[in-house]
């Protein structure tokens, strides 16, 4: 069975190679005549590859020694709950620069005061706004990196002179960051880091050591921290499946490797998009645009609905946009193919020929 | 590759059957080109698995209709929060079989008054309470149904007229319950479901229209039951395996064919304790011992290290106490295989022979 070209907004496509690796040692890992997924989380096999997939993360990522690495269950939108749980004490500061944003502001105000320090909802949020109001004792601002539904990215991060939160849940390891410009990253590994069910947090001990003390134990980063994110049995199957993907991204040649490629995949859609007259119209201003999710419209929906059907057809899966928002989405995460994405941008060339 | 006698507490063996299925689609879910793990959660093909694993729950376990079936993440330890924080507003009933349940009352206290309604820390918890002190005014009690530390499980569950909520994480699906006779029910997947990263939740309809409603959204329910587990993203691989696994419960024969094979497995070994002089005792008192977990002391903690070593070199995986009270742990969960479980009972009978 050929694979399919896979363009979901997450969960999405994993490398071949890596999911290849895990059949392979699903019922037998290391020769220890079981699978990890039936492991104890206790066993030495499993505590090796558990410190090696912080290695890998630190290394790739270029993590200071002065950062924890956390692997936590429940999602974004649990570390919608947890950063404010944690870190909000008068009030924080959030960007809004979507559903996603929006989302981590309404869970903040059950421990504090949040507002909006700048949005990009006047114009759909195409966009990424560039000036911020702070108001005197913010504890934090939040920022989402890259938002799914809309297509934006923060083409560079702005500085603040208060610690700022990220969430890169979708373009995590897809290009260089400066882990010291940020206090605390979270990331849900479902899109550029592996399976659902596991978020990858990056937290500064300094920061951490502020954290509120009064929590219940699951909702604190200390617990985590404190046990090596293994207080209580850590989604040993997920974890592992990360750990495999971080080897990948390693041997492509490492994060900026990946992120060229990022760049040269995104480059052959959105080019289609630029030279279409028209026919296709790209939702993120240019000086915005996602290298993660290509969203675009074309004349009508009735025209959108046609193409997310005939490009199904022509096996192209995920392609249409958010349920929120309507029209077409590609998302070309790390583990999607350059072929892949030569594919769709032929297709949607030809698509163009043939309803112009 | 011989697959190893697993007596791993948890994460814990899986049945071979599941393993090899799993493994044959990993790449390529019902032709679809790609691995369920890879796949949109708001895809068909996922919907049909999710629903379908809520009905083969619901027919194995005869849950009401009135009952809703929720996946949630973050395990049974987000459960002690969770518990506490929907249906805790004045006060409530801790039984305190040991580690997990006192856990499970640490976190009632951050939303209310928590007290022991009965105890077994006396008797370093080798039995289950049979007299409850509830005082009025008390919105629910909270047991443990199986201790998998101390090897006790509650031979018949005491009936109470205020609403029960029960963590079964270490013997959901081991013998048949009657679900009317609780108000929530929640089980970690990790040890009789499926692999760690997914928690069920079984909780009536009645009870859940009386949880607080101010929370923050991943702390509540309702969340879970409005959305259909589907408000973000679910651990979707995790959920797959348990669905797996209910297909090969329901191909054992179901619940109680599964129950009789956990007493001839357990009989096994139990048996093997019961006749060797004192060589083996017992940790939990015969009337409460435990199906899932059959805890033992030899006569030193020296000869117990020898034991779990030699054990080991023969291929016995697991079989140390918890690291809070040594001894030796034999977790003999539905998927362990009744030739794992003659083969420990065989090799006991030889080390006792050889060191006696």
């Amino acid at each position: 069975m050929k694979r399919a070209y896979n363009f979901n907004a997450g969960p999405s496509a994993m490398p071949e190679e890596v999911l290849k690796e895990a059949q392979a040692e699903f019922l037998n890992y290391q020769d220890t005549g079981m699978g990890i997924i039936e492991m104890s989380h206790r066993s030495k096999e499993y505590d090796a590859m558990h410190q090696e997939t912080k290695a890998l993360l630190r290394e790739l990522m270029e993590i200071p020694e002065n950062y924890e690495i956390l692997f936590i269950q429940g999602g974004g939108s649990t570390q919608f709950m947890m950063t404010a749980a944690n870190f909000l004490k008068k009030k924080a500061a959030y960007v809004n620069t979507g559903v996603w944003a929006k989302k981590a502001m309404a869970e903040a105000k059950f421990f504090g005061e949040a507002y909006e320090a700048a949005s990009s909802a006047d114009r759909n949020h195409c966009y990424i706004p560039q000036e911020f109001d702070i108001q005197p004792d913010t504890d934090y601002v939040h920022l989402t990196a890259n938002n799914t539904i809309y297509g934006t990215e923060y083409p560079d991060f702005p500085k603040f002179d208060i610690p700022v939160i990220c969430d890169m849940s979708s373009d995590i390891l897809s290009r260089r960051v400066n882990v010291s410009d940020f206090d605390l990253i979270y990331a849900g590994a479902q899109k550029n880091l592996g399976p659902a069910g596991v978020v990858i947090v990056i937290v500064k001990k300094e920061f951490l050591a502020a954290a509120r003390t009064e929590l219940p134990t699951m909702l604190k980063y200390s617990t985590f921290a404190e046990k090596d994110s293994l207080y209580n049995t850590p989604p040993v199957f997920a974890i592992y499946m990360v750990n495999k993907t971080l080897h990948w991204i390693k041997n492509q040649g490492g994060v900026d490797a990946v992120a060229a490629n990022n760049q040269a995949k995104a480059s052959l859609i959105y080019d289609v998009i630029d030279n279409s007259n028209g026919f296709y119209k790209g939702h993120a201003d240019k000086a915005y645009r996602s290298l993660m999710n290509i969203t675009f419209n074309l004349a009508t929906p009735e025209l959108e609905k046609d193409f997310i059907e005939k490009g199904k057809a022509a096996g192209f899966i995920g392609i249409n946009g958010h349920r929120s928002v309507g029209g077409c989405r590609a998302s070309t995460y790390n583990a999607v193919p350059m072929e892949a994405c030569a594919a769709l941008a032929e297709f949607m060339k030809q698509y163009q020929k043939e309803h112009e």
